[in-house]
């Protein structure tokens, strides 16, 4: 990481061991927190959303997969509602608009390609709310 | 997916919600099966490994983040040893080459940026002895 930019490099040349107790955590709003790590061409973010969060509607050129470890997170999206139970996954294309709502305390991983820069810029207002 | 190519495309437009008990088991060897799911960029692999299982010494341009969901896995790379176990992530960038030994019976859930060619056109011989 370049500590003079004001983004953290997306570039990692060594392998990253991620022990998730040593992550730190980014609090958005009272039900919602996030820990990110970057790898190269993916970003890896652990989310934790207590029952009742809401991810509002917005959609990302990222191509994203959601992958629940524990909880449940009902998913709207493409004109439906699904919901992804632990060790399941859900494989977002890029450019769907998809919104989420924690129906559990849940975490959720989810794997990026691209990494999101907004979320690395601090720039993600619709998560902050 | 096109039935009259030789690989399965890699270009997926819809969501997928992966339930693994509707994916397909592919054994490889008598301590090494696999599940896969092709999204756009991002290939998602559920891998079942059994106590004693080797991956052999390879390397990839693609890159891999490998998330342990139970057991633990043993990785050496860049002259070291780490142990992967339930919950953490290992970040493998591209060409860093990489075995894998299974120290139980473990369930890695590994993604691939792109998705990996030799899995899906099953040249993938390193993994089936």
């Amino acid at each position: 990481m370049e500590n003079s930019s004001p983004t953290p490099s997306p570039v990692a040349q060594q392998s990253t061991h991620v022990q998730w107790d040593q992550v730190p955590i980014e609090p958005l709003n009272p039900l919602l927190s996030r820990q990110v790590v970057v790898g190269t061409n993916i970003m890896v973010a652990r989310v934790l959303l207590k029952k009742g969060s809401v991810v509002p509607l917005h959609q990302h050129y990222h191509e994203q997969v959601a992958y629940i470890e524990s909880g449940a997170l009902q998913f709207t999206l493409e004109g439906k509602q699904v919901t992804i139970r632990a060790g399941e996954c859900l494989c977002i294309p890029p450019n769907v608009p998809h919104s989420a709502l924690a129906l559990e305390d849940t975490v959720d991983i989810d794997y990026f390609n691209p990494p999101r820069e907004d979320w690395l810029n601090k720039t993600d207002d619709y998560l902050r709310r």
